[in-house]
């Protein structure tokens, strides 16, 4: 059995090396005698493998001193309901809304004060992202939430807001793909199952400022002072989860880090919605200007014809092709995992069913 | 290097045939050409092993149809908050305090409604359970809560309280250890990463009738109802948590199930505490009525000794026998996954060690 190419969009296909080494030291990791799953998350020998994914992370992303690196639980989704939780000081916040999470983010957040969804792409089913100039934002507004890269729509932020309130940004399924400015945004978070590791992990990387705010019903789990307090240990963390996203961050490293990743995110990309460009078969969904580079949504029309290709592709070794369930079509995910030659591989497969589906 | 024996309370040993088998089957698992952690959490390949895992553990705990099984983030600590957030109907409830953790949960409760420590052995640094005959029940209380094994001082209930209210216990260092009428209880929690797999992952056992009261301003993710209609999966869960917990439960049917761990656990402490009882270096900390059998906890009386101890037994390829920092001495935790033999090793190593330090 060889492995496949795995275009899910989360969880998602892992770099080899990565799962390589994972495998290796399973049974006793160097010399502590012990799986990295049975270490104690307060001794050394774990320590050390948490500071230095804090610190490639920081390396990677150029992160500035003034912002805190934790590695929270409960995916991107907890932090729905962290975020206005820990933030909101004036009980109000703006949301863009530009896909469905961006949309479960400020319904969640509703909960906890008022929320003004300042722009919206929601009544064109999210086929592009809301202009972002010449928006009103909400003055004293607590912050202002983006999704920067819409999974499931296959559509990206090109150019970040200027609002005068702090920027918090769900970056889950574009984090590490290309550069970020860091210092623009006051709260970058991220589930680590898409560009990052396994499920079960969130990345935060919050400016310091911005802790200490906490309402008094937050939970003290998703109090972000708490575990910035704690180094992300207010109690036990997802440690393999760490560990993994650790290895990944080495891995990317050793790649040429995230400016060549961005380089080569480019041209998978490109390979897809050129050959969309110009097919007679296939159509891409999001509207060019917004197309994002990690998830390419293309339909051919008809319903039949879509889950035909899904499953001849599965046959091929191209797996988890299928479009979210509430768009449907086909939808390839190509985080930073997926090598060039998986994307080339599915262009060709995508010619040969044209071809014979004309 | 050789696997050493490890006596951590948490993350703790796992069960070798759990490791060896998540090894072979890192790469590739079966036929599906990719990792566990590359799966989607809604393919049906990932959603087998869940569904197993589920069964495995309703059938190891004799789990009642009326109760539902969550696989949640966020270990045990996460439910301190969303117990009330859960349950506080009345705004009001029961705790006894017998331990850190159980203290912390009373604490973290106080957030959200009135909180009664009907029993603690907080001034007698938790040095046995509280008696549970007796006890003054407050009037319309919507739960009682208890830790039932408490893994810092060594000690367990060894009896349940009568109230008629639910009763809610965090379980964590016992969990399918020894055998639980699961109809007593009204919710059951644990933190996997003591006698169920790695961290990141905690098991609630909740009864139907508890779903749907839940708090207004409790998180969406924090709802046990919101993920119990979504078979805990309302976001992407720790999938890989959830795999190792299943292998888990495989092996422990394998080893005869809970009933049979019970007397294995049984053996094993008895080696431990009768030593102890019998040693002229070594005492046990906690009153014998309430002994714990997954934490056995001991001293010399000489904080130098204890070190000198630890240090040694270490070398001897026995680790983490460090007692936790706010008590100090020695604590041996043998969870399911630690063999007879390593418990013989270590009886074997601390006569050794008296016969040198006498």
């Amino acid at each position: 059995m060889d492995r496949v190419y795995n275009f899910s969009p989360g969880p998602s296909q892992l770099a080899l090396p990565v799962l390589e080494k994972a495998q290796k030291d399973l049974l006793i990791y160097g010399d502590t005698g012990m799986s990295v799953m049975e270490m104690s998350h307060r001794s050394k020998m774990y320590t050390d493998i948490y500071d230095q994914a804090v610190a490639d992370l920081r390396d990677l992303m150029a992160i500035p001193e003034e912002y805190e690196v934790l590695f929270l639980q409960g995916g991107a989704t907890q932090q729905f309901s962290a975020i206005p939780l820990n933030l909101m000081v004036n009980k109000k916040a703006d949301y863009i809304d530009s896909g469905n999470f961006a949309h479960l983010a400020a319904e969640e957040s509703k909960r906890y004060g008022q929320v003004n969804v300042i722009a919206s792409s929601r009544e064109d089913t999210y086929a592009y992202v809301p202009e972002v100039k010449g928006l009103s934002f909400t003055e004293g507004a607590d912050y202002l939430h983006i999704t920067q890269n819409n999974t499931i729509y296959g559509t990206r932020f090109v150019e970040l807001p200027e609002s005068s309130a702090p920027l918090v940004c769900d970056a889950s399924s574009m984090i590490l793909s290309e550069k970020m400015d860091v210092a623009r945004y006051g709260v970058i978070y991220a589930g680590a199952q898409k560009n990052i590791g396994p499920s079960g992990l969130c990345v935060l990387i919050v400016r310091k400022d911005l802790l200490g705010h906490a309402m008094e019903i937050c939970p003290k789990l998703l109090n972000w002072e708490v575990q910035a307090k704690a180094g992300s240990m207010y109690n036990t963390p997802n440690t393999w989860g760490i560990y993994i996203a650790g290895l990944t961050f080495q891995w990317l490293k050793e790649m040429g880090g995230v400016a060549e990743m961005e380089k080569i995110n480019i041209e998978k990309a490109a390979l897809l919605y050129d050959f969309l460009d110009n097919s007679q078969l296939f159509k891409p969904t999001a509207q060019a200007k917004y197309r994002s580079r990690m998830n390419v949504t293309f339909v051919t029309g008809d319903a039949e014809k879509d889950a035909a290709f899904v499953k001849a592709a599965a046959g091929a070794g191209l797996v988890n092709l299928k479009g979210h369930r509430s768009v449907g079509g086909m939808r390839a995910s190509i985080y930073n995992a997926m090598p060039v030659a998986g994307v080339k591989k599915l262009v060709e497969f995508m010619k040969q069913f044209e071809k014979e589906n004309a």
